[in-house]
């Protein structure tokens, strides 16, 4: 790449010109080795912010940062699937959906990300499970894979490690909010990732990074435009994210309504998406043969118990306390819980999935930079959007290290629960568009 | 500035919103100071570039630039006046306006640039002149602008260094072609320099910056409104530059041209220019009380001979050697003088200015890096657009200081100088088009 010209690449991309693929792995090189300042990157990243990218440039972007790190050979494993949302909360599908998938033939071996702003991250969950190790050796992974089909561990350092730097200027630079460039970074990870087929997520609204469903759409088509482009099988859900999914929020409350879900005792929207997703990954991995027998596979498989214990030999594997599956009393436990009452009556209006976030967060249940997270906080939602209440019953529970930020979490999450009309709409069907 | 937010300014810059005047001051500031990295300032430019600023948001810009240096207060100074021009081939106007100016009563104490890519720089063309320094202390400066009422020196780097700092920031990261971006860099270092008034010669055609006339017209426009916002009393001419301005190009030749011009002997275009200028610049700073009394008092500047005793007062108090003036066969010269004819009979139909500057830029007459310039070499245009050639006669002199660099310059400049039809267009008037 000596003859890569950083300022052809900029100025072809500013003028909103066809962009040539070498040109792009050119850039990815070149910047990875120093050779392209980190001001030239910058300036680079806002013209694909303002004149976008084709679907090919994407493509063409998406390898070259998976390219450029370290990538996972799971060529010799069965029917390896992946699994990724795009952030939401309340959402511990992950939880549940992997071991249905595993439990119904698939392979997931699974690098997974910690918490990022207001959502929070399966790595986060998972070490909510007294004992539980997510940084594994490369052997200890691949030993987990064959062994038990199901493994998920922290995100090493050099898978796309482009993405890490690339990911870090966007924030430093307000490039973020660019369709091409946000798929690119995804996807760069879950190529390297290794999986031979990869389920998306693709969240939108008042608790998701996209806005709408439109929007949510467009990213899931061009995620998967690129990893058909390198040779994955695709699917992604778009799915609402205006309220949390299930009732909990926080990471104990998370892993024990993901361990009720797989004991077929969930909420009915974490249960349906769950169902939903891991028969995708059973279907597209090839471990079933159709679409309905994928479905039938997964839901045997929650109903026969085979999941959670797949859950549990994962858990024990990784060195954790697998009976809390079957005591959660035995999780740590936040020192005080109290209630919100609704303050009229009515009917739910609406939950706002941010405004909960911001609760669980100011209880200490999310990063802040450098601290540690108090797995133990959270709120438990007692109604949804849709659901009746009656003046002086309770709506929410918190769970708090302390009065003082419990009731800092109540005037945060009370603004969040909105009560309206009784006529208003009742509860609706959690709605799963698949795109691909 | 402590509560700057760079990231609130990208974000609202690539939306296209209103910019506070005070957040970009801050951007300027914190930029200087280290709190703004170059990733973000790239960033921003390129937000810029694609996405503009509105004539107040340009002007803040520039203020805040301006303001960041060193600043040269005039103030005790009569009707000072300052010129600019955003670089041609062959301009050499400087040299004649400015003696022309201060001889009808204006003060220019002037800091000028050298040249960049393959626009000759005015300090470059007065340092062919044996002895001339321009490397003045601001003492030297100040005294002699009192004294003599003229003076040019080099640009010091504590006059705007932000636009320096920009400026290789724009080179590095293809952000150069913003109409308000060029705007801020030129006007933020006329604003520095001091004058109350400032007329702008903005060049447009394939020798100039802007491609064509509206596009130059816009930026002149823009730099008179940051002007006027900024108290100076302004004019902008919009002049063409698709061939050269006057027949010689590179330094010592356009000396003896200057000179020549200032004994009333010059090419019809350059003085032409050169009365216009100067004479807006006298009107502008107050020196005349109209327009036709600035047009008189530089014409008989120029017929009495003063502007050239003007000229050659600066030189001596320069330290160069003045009799140049009289007798210009004590420049240097370049050692091998030799002349392009026409292949054909017709009509001169086009000398790209471009060209004509690559071949004095083969001949050695450009910056390149950090090469010495040759001042001896260049090009003399024998013929200009519209005028008849007969075969074999010649068009254009070529000085060189070899025979191998004679003939690189001679393929050059031959497929420069373009020879169509004899019924093609005659030669016209020179066109000058001012905006304010």
């Amino acid at each position: 790449m000596a003859d890569f010209d950083m300022i052809a690449l900029i100025e072809a991309t500013k003028r909103g010109s066809a962009l040539d693929d070498r040109a792009i792995a050119g850039f990815v090189q070149s910047y990875m080795a120093g050779r392209v300042s980190e001001a030239q990157a910058a300036a680079w990243l806002m013209a694909v912010c303002l004149k976008g990218l084709d679907d090919g440039a994407a493509s063409a972007l998406t390898a070259a940062m998976a390219a450029c790190g370290e990538t996972l050979d799971l060529s010799d494993l069965a029917h390896t699937a992946d699994k990724h949302s795009t952030g939401g909360v309340g959402d511990k599908v992950t939880l549940v959906a992997c071991p249905l998938a595993v439990a119904a033939g698939c392979t997931v071996a699974k690098m997974s990300g910690r918490g990022l702003g207001h959502t929070g991250g399966t790595i986060d969950k998972l070490e909510a499970i007294p004992g539980f190790r997510t940084d594994l050796s490369a052997k200890e992974f691949r030993q987990q894979a064959a062994r038990v089909g199901l493994v998920v561990a922290s995100q090493s350092h050099e898978l796309s490690p482009a993405d890490r730097r690339l990911y870090a200027l966007r924030h430093e630079t307000a490039t973020v909010d660019s369709l091409p460039l946000i798929a690119a970074s995804v996807m760069s990870k879950k190529l390297a990732a290794g999986a031979s087929s990869i389920v998306l997520d693709v969240k939108w609204g008042r608790g998701a990074f996209m806005g709408s469903a439109d929007e949510a759409a467009r990213l899931a088509s061009l995620m998967c435009h690129i990893g058909a482009s390198q040779g994955r099988a695709m699917g992604a859900a778009v799915t609402p994210m205006n309220q949390p999914l299930g009732f909990s929020v926080g990471h104990v409350l998370e892993v024990r309504e993901a361990v009720e879900t797989l004991r077929g005792d969930g909420p009915s929207d974490l249960e349906a998406l769950s169902l939903e997703l891991s028969a995708k990954m059973v279907h597209l991995s090839g471990a079933a043969e159709s679409w309905e027998a994928a479905r039938d596979a997964v839901g045997e498989a929650l109903t026969s118990g085979r999941a959670l214990a797949k859950l549990a030999e994962m858990v024990r594997s990784q060195g954790g306390d697998a009976r809390v599956l079957d005591d959660p009393s035995r999780l740590p436990r936040a020192p005080l819980v109290d209630v919100l009452r609704s303050p009229t009556d009515g009917r739910i209006s609406a939950v706002d999935a941010l405004g909960i976030a911001q609760a669980v967060a100011r209880l200490g249940g999310s990063r802040k930079g450098r601290e540690a997270i108090d797995h133990r906080v959270g709120v438990r939602l007692l109604r949804k959007c849709g659901d009746p209440v009656e003046p002086g019953e309770p709506i929410l529970e918190i769970h708090a290290p302390s009065t003082e930020l419990l009731e800092h979490a109540k005037t945060i999450a009370g603004r969040a629960m909105r009560v309206g009309d009784a006529a208003g709409p009742p509860k609706a069907e959690f709605e799963i568009r698949w795109v691909s």
